[in-house]
Formats: structure tokens, C-alpha cells, sequence
């Protein structure tokens, strides 16, 4: 059967969720498309609407699904993939978009051998959330991590689903996935949160003023969902330990570089950032 | 006399200089605008022939000056204002962009009493440098502080020409402006370095795959030029050392909360995080 015509299903429709959505209904006209969210409001909302084949807020309403993508925060999805034993039909494809992915698939092993999972996460967000948000160019070009399952032919339909969704797929496996994302991902968001919270709610009277893009851009992730950051957190938190504590040694060596005037070596070490950082090539949203 | 109507200097065009003189060109056609740089190229620049009524690469270029902005880094800034005691006139008035003032303001008084530094410093700027990437519209609505000298109407001059840019005028000390912006603009230029060095010089084969705009964001002051930033950073050493250990604190805060599995402490910094952030107006660029 062609992806377009399957029935796709999606849990959580919120950032991600809606714009999974709205990519699908933009690519594929009359695929149909269920969302369950625990928002009323979307149920008579008129973008939803146009998007969904059917919004429920009833789990038992995608028992036909073929696919079943969840887009909630971490917790939920460990729950709703426990609802989901009783519920997804035999040979559907679950999959989701969860930040960490090892907890995931461990929760994942209740299924029932004729469910297949496959984890998977878009390097696409947003400090912005929920379905107003949410677009169809979110995913064009961005990594999407999926992690495989035995499963060749799961594993299969998810790389054709990421792909017909705009996205590049990078098969990985869910523990190299979590300590490269505690790097790129988890450890900015945990640093820029103390930049914020240690310069905005410290002894610095007046320091609103003096504020420019630097300090913008620097922290503008510590404005994100605190729920939905501290579950990433608590989910990835031996990574995110050790990739903390890396940091701090690395901030030791430019402390002290700048403690005792070394302009060589901080001069290097700024040189070497701007040139790393300047070989990034921006793959991502 | 009327601002348009004095002789203006700027010495050194690059982001910062070469946005002052398209501002001021913007606001008053006649204006006797002369540059001074070492870039030889914009001395046959159209681009700079049109802003400027005279480019030069001789500061004694600038003897008729009233007004000279210093726009250059800041080990320049010290050095050019020693050149100017036997250059301006008497009279003359001068003014900087540096980002620290304590080392400026100090550096100055070798000039002779009848002419009058009054510091300043734009909040506006860019990884980005160079005229090529100036523009006339990079100070609107920015606060700019200027560090008062003994003389008032030298500090009502420097307000005014801050006014007519286009930016806020904030009247500041120069040992209370070097604290906040070690705060506000240093310590955030030092960690997005950190964090770069660390996360992409580091153990992480294949982090540039899972790179979102988190990261992008969070180290994109990380690509400035080293040397300019090199001599900010040793000019305001002790408040950005202060400033670091204060960071250094709350993020052992963080990292015991992550460690020990504390949920609602974890919950409770990101979400004051995300209300101080928020909290944040967008004053500057």
C-alpha cells in the first residue's frame, strides 16, 4: 500500500504533532489523518479541521491506524504507548519524537510482537509550542534521528514516512542518538537556562538595559516548556551529567586563561570556537 | 551651532563606525562627515565616496574635528586617544563605541582639559563585522551609554549626537556600565564559546548531524572576531571573573538538581528561566 493511502494517526498535536500534520495534508490530499489530542478547543478549531481527516480526543478512535505517530512529551508517550498495547491493531507501525529514546523503547517492549516500533526524533522546535505554531516547512532538510527496530521492513516504512515528510533520516542507535543530543541539544538548553536565570534573577540591577542580541540569542531556549524540558532532562540525565561536567572543565581552562591574562591562549580559545562554530553548516531548524 | 553643522569624525568603519556614518549621512544630507581607516580599499570605495565627505587613512586628517567617535577596538581606542592630545583642536569633543569604559575613560585623561572625552558605548552589534556590514538602521531604538565627564555641555553634546542616531541615551558610570555588561554581554560571550569549544572540538563524532537552532542560537556569538573580543574580555577581567563565578555557582545549583533527581527543583529553575527570559523586552539588536 502507498503511504497515501494509509491511515495515519498522530497523538499530541502540538509544535511538532501539528506540523506533522499540516506536512502530510499539504503533501497528500486525501490521506487520512487522525489527530488525538486532549485539547477541546481543536476539535471545532478551523485550521484543525481543514488538516484532520477525524480529531478525537479518544486513543480507542485510531484502532485502524496504520501508522501511529505520538508527539507528546516524554512522560506521555511512555504512557500512551502502555494504552496503545490494547489498542493499535496487529502489523501497525508506531512510532514518535520524543528528545531521549532510550527510556522510549525500553517502555516500547510491552508492545505486542506484531505491533513494531520504531523511535524516531525530528532536530526541529521551537521555544514556541502548540498547534498555532506549528507549520508545514518545519521538518524541510532536518536531520530526523530513527532509531531502528528488528524490524526491517518498520523500519523501512518510517525512513519513507520521514522522507515524504521533507526531513533526512539518520538511522542511529537509541544510545548513540541520546549522547550526541545530551551534546547538541540537552547541555545548550540546561547552560542557557543558568544564563538566564543566574544573570536575570542575580544581584544585577538595571542590567534589562544593557541587553543586546548577544544575550537574546544566547538564552532564548530558557523561554522553552519547563515541563516538558525537565522530563528530556530526567529521561537523558547520565549524558546530560557527564556532558555538564565537560563543560566545566572546558569553562575551568578559559577561566583561567582569562584569570591570569594568557592573551595567547585566549586568543586560541576564542579562535578555536569562532572557527568550529563557523564550520557548522546549518542543517537544522 | 547645530549638530549638522559641525565637522564629525570617525575614526575607524566597520560595523560599528560604518553604521554611525550612514546614520548621520541618513539624517543630514550636508553633513562634513570624515572617515578615517587603515581598510586602503575604502578609500576608492562607492559605497564609503558616498557616506563620507572625505575617506583618509591620517588622522591628522581630523585636526578641524568636533566631534570624534572612536570606533575601533578597544587596545586602538587607548591608542588613538593618545595620538589625538597633539591632534584635536581645542574644544574638540571625543567620544568611543568600546565595550568596556573603566581602561578607556582612564586611558583619556592625557588629553589636554579644553578637549573633553565623554565615553560610549552602543548596545548594537553582530558576529558579523566590517563596513560592508553596517547599516543605517542599526541603532534605532538600541540603548547607547554615555559615561558623563566633569564638563556638561560636552555630556549634553554627546546625548544629543546618541539622540540623533536614532538610539536611548542611558547616563552611566563607567565602573557601573563595566559591571552590568560583564553580566548582560560578556559572561554570555564567554559560555557560548565554552560551549562550542566544548561541544564541537570534543568526543562527540557526529554531533554536526543533530545541531537544531537551539544550538545555532545559543553559540552564535561564539563566531566573533577574537581579537576584538580578546581585548574586551582582558579590559573588564575582574567583573567578568566575578561574573563567571557567579555562574559557576548556579550551575553547580542546576547540575545537583539533574544529579540528584530532584523534580520540582529542576522544574522550578527552568521555570523561572523562562520568566525572567520572558520577562526581557527586546530593547536592543
Amino acid at each position: 500500500m502507498r503511504l497515501q493511502d494509509k491511515t495515519i494517526a498522530i497523538i499530541g498535536l502540538g509544535l511538532l504533532g501539528g506540523s506533522i500534520a499540516k506536512t502530510l495534508r499539504a503533501r497528500a490530499e486525501n490521506m487520512n489523518i487522525i489527530g488525538i489530542t486532549r485539547n477541546k478547543n481543536l476539535l471545532t478549531n478551523e485550521e484543525a479541521l481543514k488538516v484532520f481527516t477525524t480529531v478525537s480526543t479518544d486513543i480507542a478512535d485510531l484502532k485502524e491506524a496504520d501508522i501511529i505517530i505520538i508527539s507528546t512529551p516524554i512522560k506521555s508517550i511512555i504512557s500512551i504507548i502502555a494504552k496503545l498495547k490494547g489498542i493499535a491493531k496487529k502489523g501497525a507501525l508506531i512510532t514518535d519524537v520524543g528528545s531521549v529514546k532510550r527510556t522510549i523503547i525500553n517502555a516500547a517492549t510491552v508492545l505486542p510482537k506484531d505491533v513494531y516500533f520504531v523511535g524516531g526524533h525530528p532536530m526541529a522546535g521551537s521555544h514556541l509550542s502548540g498547534f498555532n505554531h506549528s507549520s508545514s516547512d518545519l521538518f524541510s532538510g532536518v536531520t530526523w534521528a530513527v532509531c531502528p527496530s528488528k524490524n526491517a521492513n518498520a523500519n523501512d516504512e518510517i525512513v519513507a514516512l520521514v522522507e515524504f515528510l521533507g526531513a533526512e533520516p539518520t538511522i542511529i542507535s537509541h544510545d548513540a542518538h541520546d549522547k550526541l543530543v545530551s551534546a547538541s541539544s540537552h547541555l545548550p538548553h540546561v547552560v542557557a537556562g543558568v544564563l538566564a536565570d543566574h544573570i536575570l534573577s542575580g544581584d544585577n540591577t538595571g542590567v534589562e538595559l544593557f541587553i543586546a542580541t548577544g544575550f537574546l540569542d544566547t538564552t532564548r531556549i530558557a523561554a522553552s516548556d519547563p515541563v516538558m524540558w525537565e522530563e528530556i532532562i530526567n529521561n537523558n540525565k547520565d549524558y546530560i551529567v557527564k556532558s555538564l561536567s565537560g563543560f566545566q572543565k572546558r569553562l575551568n581552562i578559559w577561566q583561567k586563561a582569562i584569570k591570569e591574562n594568557d592573551v595567547a591562549q585566549l586568543t586560541a580559545l576564542l579562535a578555536n570556537a569562532k572557527q568550529v562554530r563557523e564550520g557548522v553548516t546549518k542543517k537544522a531548524k
